[in-house]
C-alpha cells in the first residue's frame, strides 16, 4: 500500500525560510498570509507570546485560503523577532533604521526568538511553540555597518540582518537552537510533526 | 581609479563550502587540492594541529596549480573534523561506518573543529588558524539513523552529517562559532582578510 503523505504548506513569504526548506529536499508549497504584523506588535509585550500569536495568526490566515484546495494539508508558520535590552526589534523600514538597529546589536548579544504554529487542516489541531537562540555580534565600525547596509540584505529581516548571507562575517558565536537562527527551528518542528501529527519528514523526498 | 580586487580561490571540492560561498555573493573559483588526507590523519594526534596542517597542505597544493594563471590570487583552504570523546572522526566510507559514527554522536555533544589556511600567492604569506563549535545531537533511534543514512547526506562529510540539510532535524543546539558549523568560519576568515591581507570582502559583488 502506498503511503499518502500530507501536503506541507509553509505559510511564509520569507526568502530565507523557503531557501531553508528547499535545502531539506522536502516538497512544500509556500503561501504567504495576509496579516497585519504591526497591529500585533503594538498589542503584546511578552516576546514569546507575541511570536507564537503571530505565527498562529499567519497559519490561520493561510488555512482559510487553502482549506478547499488542500483539505489534507499541514501548515507550518513562523514569526521571528530580535530581543535586545528588553526591546523587541522587528524589521527596518529605511536604511537609517537599519543602521540604528545594527549599531545597537554590534559588540553585544541579542536573542533571536521564533514562534511556530502548526495546523492540521482536517482536524484543526493547532500546536504553537517558541524557540530562542543567543547571537553574539562582533564590534562594528560605522563604516562596516554601512558596507553591510549597501548589500541590501537588511531588507525584510528581523534585526536588519540575515545570518545566511554576509552577516555571518560579523557573527561571532551563538548559544542555543541552531536551526532557529536560520529562520525555522527545524529540530522542534520535526519533533512536533512526529509526536503530534504522526508525520515523519524522512518519508518525504523530491 | 578603479580598485583591483584579488581573485579569491577556494581550495575545496566540498559542496557545502561552495554553497556557503555562493550565498555571500562573492565571486570565487573553486579548485580542489590533490592531497592524501588519510596520510595526515594517521600522523598527527592534536586535532587543532591536524586541521591547520591539512588546510595548509590543501592551500599549497592549489597554489602550485594556479600560480602561473592567477599570480594575484588569494587562496582559502579549510579542513574540518569531528572530535568526540578524544577521538578524531573523519568521513565515513560505508553506510555501516556512517551508522556507527551517528550512533556515537546521538544524545551527546561533539566538537566540530575547522582549520583554515589563507595564502597570498604573490607574497607567499600564509596565515593558519582554527575554530571550534560544540554541537549537541538529540537522541536518535536506530531507525532514525537509518532514515537519515538513506538520504545519502552522510557521504563525504566529516562526522557523517551535513548541518545544512536534514541533520538540522536532530541538532538541538550549538555553542560557539556559528559559520564554522556550516563548514567555513567566515567571521574569522573575514577578520584575517582585513587585518593580514587588506582585503575587504564587502568590496566584492557578483
Amino acid at each position: 500500500m502506498e503511503m499518502v503523505l500530507k501536503k506541507i504548506i509553509l505559510a511564509s513569504k520569507s526568502v530565507d525560510r523557503k531557501e531553508l526548506f528547499k535545502r531539506l529536499n522536502i516538497p512544500f508549497i509556500a503561501i504567504p498570509s495576509d496579516i497585519n504584523e504591526e497591529q500585533y506588535k503594538d498589542k503584546i509585550d511578552d516576546p514569546f507570546e507575541l511570536v507564537k500569536d503571530l505565527a498562529k495568526e499567519k497559519a490561520l490566515s493561510v488555512k482559510k485560503k487553502i482549506t478547499h484546495k488542500y483539505p489534507e494539508a499541514l501548515i507550518i508558520a513562523a514569526d521571528t523577532i530580535v530581543f535586545h535590552n528588553q526591546e523587541i526589534i522587528g524589521k527596518a523600514k529605511t536604511q537609517d533604521e537599519a543602521f540604528n538597529i545594527l549599531k545597537k546589536l554590534a559588540g553585544s548579544s541579542h536573542h533571536l526568538i521564533t514562534g511556530i504554529a502548526l495546523i492540521e487542516v482536517e482536524s484543526n489541531k493547532i500546536i504553537t511553540e517558541s524557540e530562542e537562540s543567543e547571537v553574539f555580534f562582533l564590534n562594528l565600525s560605522d563604516e562596516e555597518i554601512w558596507n553591510y547596509i549597501r548589500t541590501q540584505e537588511w531588507r525584510g529581516r528581523a534585526g536588519a540582518y540575515s545570518i545566511q548571507e554576509r552577516a555571518s562575517f560579523f557573527i561571532d558565536s551563538i548559544h542555543g537552537s541552531y536551526s532557529n537562527v536560520l529562520g525555522l527551528p527545524l529540530s522542534k518542528i520535526n519533533q512536533i510533526l512526529k509526536e503530534n501529527f504522526k508525520i515523519n519528514l524522512f518519508n518525504y523526498s523530491l
